[in-house]
């Protein structure tokens, strides 16, 4: 039986400031990437997010940023590969340790933001970030863009790393995503971004923006709860899938 | 055979800020508390401190502070349990990866400064904090004030508690320390301070500010290594240690 | 006749978080704090507020708090008087270039939280920061709680001082407020609280939490825009105050 | 009579962590940079420098810098046009704060490091910064690497500009500096590297690193006080100019 995992962001709330609708889109997802307190997120609210999670039973994943809180993570910033094996390093124990603590354990790492992008196209970088995660745990799933820099770094040094794709990003015709800048790269019709989605996981297979239909293997698939019509959108892509046979389910059992 | 750890706060710089003779100290001491980022520290040192510590045998405490770069964590912020009991699992946690990746086991920890002392009179806070060792691992050991409620508090709860005593400081008739408000809060004759530590060690006594001889039972003597008075300091005190027959040890085999 | 200053804090969101309602209660306010980037705001958002609040043609103060944003700068933190005063001239500049650079003026300080709160009821703190604000320019406003340190402190050295109550708190009888974790402390009933607020306008007195008149001479009103609920009770309040002939007016004609 | 400016970056200590020895460079140089606490520095730091450069009589300069402390500025951030203008005006603000309430002036604004790169190559990040200082303050001076877009933008809208130079670096062919990165990109002979600052300020010629002679003017020298070595280099350069019948003068005097 064809399966993938769904995953979204939660806890980045921070301090007095609320974002994402983390309980009601719990139920629909089989795993979850907690914010480490670099880009967001609190000891405090990363707590809370690592019981809930546990309580819904989805996989549990770090979600490890760069140090700009101003930023949300989400700016270029030139860290070196040693620099981001550390950065790593320092939030995914940080994480783990509320894991622990709660009796539940961490099933994969995923960066975030632009350090996910950078690391996606730097295989130096890459590299050190998938060596931290091994040298904690080589058990540890990295979760990465499908066709990445990041996933081959993992697979180079035998650490167990999952493909992502994205329902509603356009692909280029190497298999990386359609800058946010350059015309259509995010697609904004729900029915045909679904149709898509079902087609990689079923097929393999996505038509780029060329036109021409590329390789891709989703083993987890990127979804948002930061709004109620991105809610909406991951129980439509959920009965989708469920309507075609997919099961979902959380990254663990996939890889 | 009397045994007895020395404990010197290691891991302080940040960044391009460097603070401590780490390379210089760790030869005399059998404990470090290593710095976790929140008063002072960062990834790359965390992991470069472990490594030293590691390679020198001694034991590796997490050294948690408030989330205070600019004060050095120094100054009394008012947390809620819950808040404190969450910085030290977050803060707990990076260490904890940085020692797992370097092969490397956890000791104690220890609180840094207003946390330490503002734990050490305040029941709640000693036990959040407690609690949130234990609940991460029940083994690790927490060292706090000889007499004060972050040693009552781990007690309390069946958490290994280390006592810690001040080769510098006078000791108020209750067994406090005398707040470094009042004159004579530090003992600035070496030799005087010196006689002090080997007989808390030996006779378990230290006379308090009032003249008056009260019971102090030390498992570790915090000492210095920030400049190069601290670091003859403490060799003169290993010095007067082991003239007596005492041996220095890590706390993990003392306690 | 009559006239009293509405203040609100506004500018409080942070990068990616947004906190606070602030388009719909400017036009209910008289003068606004805006944050200054230390407890909440970054430099966008100082940029954009004080666009709106120029706009808007209310009066413009500085808010700073304390470097405390993940507790939001409402916990106690122990600062001498002589980082206070540079943390306030901090603030003050970078909010002051802001409001220079759009061509407007500042009329007040006002500063946040606990660091509002600790200046309140510490003379030596509540000089430094009125010093500070007269150093930088001796006709700005400080607006401290009436009956406070602040307030005294700023009278002391000839710094306009204006006095501000609560409309929704209780007072003690020696007219400090009543600490949020006694029971009453905050006024729930709306209409009572708007009934308080009009015989402190009016009368210059309000009943303290024994029952006894105390005399309290309200220069400006505070007043919060973070909910609908909020929004409401500020709509009610002016709506009161005029019935009962009062002015609104931003503090700097009434100063 | 030839005119030069020394400049030499001030007042990066932070909290606990000192940098720099600012005591001993100042008597060497004519204006400073300093620190606005975003890269480095806090406000107890800013407000000693500011007073110790008034009572030196060099000119001040505001030094603002990306968000980034952990990596002290140094790495490449990719902030908007509009973040950076925002910096720029918070943290001058900060500075001149300072300045005001000890009555003096702010002379330039000179970007940090990875902000003072990234500008000198980015025309639209230039004029974002050039457009926020003359928002401030249009009489201030805009120091930036000679050639440079951060000069060009400043002179397209009418901001006063000074360009800078730097003794131990080469220069490529098309006037920039040769990065880091590559062989021969400091010249660490330092009669070599006095020889063509004088060269550059007497002759407005320097011979790139392809042994062609290239046209550069002057201003301001960069130069460093934070360790023994770089005092000496900076005492040797000034006698050298003044041998050469050169006065050194701060920018404001030049410009």
């Amino acid at each position: 039986m064809t399966r993938v995992d769904l995953n979204c962001d939660l806890g980045e709330s921070f301090g007095a400031y609320t974002i994402g609708m983390d309980e009601k889109v719990i139920p629909l997802i089989s795993s979850c990437n907690i914010a480490c307190g670099f880009h967001a997120s609190d000891p405090e609210v990363m707590q809370k997010t690592v019981c809930m999670a546990k309580e819904a039973g989805i996989g549990i994943g770090a979600h490890p940023g760069y140090p700009d809180l101003m930023g949300f993570g989400r700016r270029n910033l030139n860290v070196s590969p040693a620099e981001a094996g550390a950065y790593i390093t320092y939030q995914l124990g940080a994480l783990y340790a509320f894991a622990r603590s709660a009796g539940v354990r961490i099933q994969h790492v995923k960066p975030h933001g632009a350090f996910y992008n950078m690391a996606g196209k730097n295989y130096a970088l890459a590299l050190a970030i998938a060596k931290a995660v091994q040298a904690f745990d080589p058990e540890l799933i990295l979760l990465g863009l499908a066709g990445s820099e990041s996933v081959k770094a993992a697979q180079d040094i035998g650490l167990p790393a999952a493909r992502e794709v994205f329902a509603d990003r356009a692909y280029m015709p190497d298999g990386s995503l359609m800058p946010r800048t350059m015309e259509g790269a995010v697609i904004h019709d729900e029915a045909e971004a679904i149709r898509r989605v079902v087609r990689m996981v079923k097929e393999h297979k996505v038509t780029a923006c060329d036109g021409t239909d590329i390789e891709i293997i989703p083993d987890s698939i990127c979804v948002h709860g930061d709004n109620e019509k991105a809610l909406t959108f991951v129980t439509q892509i959920r009965a989708a899938l469920k309507a075609e046979g997919v099961e979902i389910a959380p990254l663990g059992e996939i890889i």
